[in-house]
């Protein structure tokens, strides 16, 4: 899934531009291709497919060349997760009806790859084994309410595949408290992992206009005709997440509990803690810079320009193009008003 | 005098372009057209020259072009003050023998000018009054560390003229406070008076050298060859200070008490108490900036640029061609050694 747009890391998160696109961790990749990268190792280029909003797609060709046209999925609108994943999903079935897939964001951090293997295999193996809708939970290392959890059955289950019990999206802090407390909580990390027969029965039971609207049209799939199929079908779908359209409701679903590193990049806050090489003072220097007194920071500027900074910690600051931002790291909060005053007051240029 | 160049409002004053040059105040005009426009005022423009660094000479023209290039004097090399004020005293009294000059820097801030021009006609019927060397003094404000400063002696004198006993270069805070207690000393504006008789006579007396290398060639004056003649006088010059070389030698020195406000805008916190047009929360912005939770700051940027700020208090952000510094609004001190590392680590092509 690679079709997100977000405000989060303006100034260099354009609307033209956005994160998934972006090398956030400094490895001289884009997100896109590290997550691409990654599944490399564990299955072949012509099984990724690449979902994404239409006007992104000469940036996914570009980020990765060694797709064909049939592997990259255009959105022609936005309609969140549930619509971006039956397309693959129909799709996939049609080549091969015992197929099993992975979903996956293409800009979120993982690390410790081969924890992140081990759990694929873990999930893949129990999707190929029984009609089961298996998410991938992490083990939660701070009562983070940036994120979703999900509560799983300790009693039931085995080698690490638990039934779920609940959804919680993003929790107030001291609910978050108590589900690491608990001990029964893990992560929503948006991954998931089924064959594409049980996700599209489940698509049939609890999303059913969306089921007919692909099962009407299979025929067109891999033809020319394709894109204007999908522009009939996005057409006729409601904008719902697979989450809150699939997932809550079904009883078949299942959580592998995972270990590797992982973040889902949703602010600088975030991107400073996975990067690497940062200075003796914890500051993370992407650009040309001179620091004095500065101290767990990020500055992040083009090469061309000098920064110079004296007296700042905790600090973002970021210089792109024709904008810079100069705030507290943790200021996320705060990104959605810069962009909404910015596109009020200043022009949607900036944006 | 607009000669000088200066590190302290780096980025924005780089070598091409300094200080005198810049609309530091942000009144559309530049210190030295402010400068020359207070002075229109009380004079003719075929009566103020313009000393400068030959490198400057254009820009000089630009900013004033009423001038013609026989007033506008241009150093080969920099050589300090004394020099500088040499060449316009010998060339002045070449013109009228009887004149009674004003020495101004071209980048410091006047206001209340009435009172300056009060302080000024004291000065000048006092310097035509007799053989008197005569320095503005102005009133103190605060114990200010960065100005020099004049002891007078509080029995002789009359009409806020009086004769001086010390001079003080920038002293330690604790004697600054001591200064400002004992009411005999006023801060040292750099702004001289004296008839061109009485400055040449000192030059003669304290710095015979100097002195000789102009009269031995006064018929250059006003011709083709002063270009030629000023280069060979200022091969024989030593670098050297009016106050060091002629002031605290000299028996005949006095000061005027004025009591205008002036500042000699020699940091950019003095830029930003000099500057009107705070915003409620006491920033200055001069460029194109949303500014959130920010205060007493001074925000200087490119209008094509947009700058956002959050949580910053008594900051300078200046964002300049290539350059954005950012750092404590009174962090004058840390320039120094801005600009020396940027010089060895980055490259001059930043100063």
């Amino acid at each position: 899934m690679a079709g997100g747009i977000g405000s989060r890391f303006w100034p260099y998160s354009r609307n033209q531009h956005p994160k998934q696109f972006m090398d956030i961790l400094g490895t001289g990749k884009s997100l896109l291709q590290m997550t691409y990268q990654r599944f490399l190792q564990i299955t072949s280029s012509d099984r990724i497919y690449v979902v994404t909003n239409a006007e992104y797609g000469p940036l996914v060709h570009e980020h990765l060349p060694e797709l064909d046209g049939s592997q990259v999925l255009l959105e022609p609108v936005r309609r969140n997760t549930a619509p971006c994943i039956a397309y693959a999903s129909y799709k996939i079935a049609q080549r091969d009806p015992e197929a099993v897939m992975v979903v996956t964001p293409s800009d979120h951090f993982v690390g410790r790859e081969e924890r992140f293997f081990e759990s694929i295999r873990t999930a893949t193996e129990a999707a190929r084994g029984g009609d089961r809708l298996i998410t991938m939970g992490i083990q939660p290392t701070r009562p983070e309410t940036g994120y979703g959890y999900i509560q799983y059955l300790t009693e039931e289950g085995e080698e690490g595949v638990q039934r779920v019990k609940t959804f919680t999206e993003k929790p107030e802090a001291d609910l978050a408290q108590a589900f690491i407390e608990s001990g029964d909580f893990v992560w929503n990390s948006g991954i998931f992992i089924w064959s594409v027969k049980s996700i599209n029965q489940a698509f049939e039971s609890f999303l059913p206009e969306l089921a007919d609207a692909f099962e009407e049209r299979l025929e067109s799939f891999y033809s020319p005709e394709e894109p204007q199929m999908i522009q009939e079908v996005y057409a006729l779908c409601k904008n719902i997440s697979i989450d809150y359209g699939v997932m809550e409701k079904a009883k078949n679903v299942y959580v592998v509990l995972a270990d590797f590193d992982w973040s889902d990049l949703g602010s600088w806050h975030s991107m400073y803690d996975q990067r690497e090489g940062k200075d003796e003072h914890g500051n993370v220097i992407d650009g040309n810079a001179l620091l004095y007194q500065t101290t767990n920071s990020l500055v992040m500027g083009d090469k061309k320009r000098l920064i110079v900074t004296q007296g700042l910690d905790n600090y973002l600051v970021a210089d792109c193009d024709d904008v810079l931002v100069i705030c507290p790291l943790n200021a996320e909060a705060s990104f959605r008003t810069f962009v909404s005053d910015v596109k009020a007051k200043k022009g949607p240029e900036y944006l």
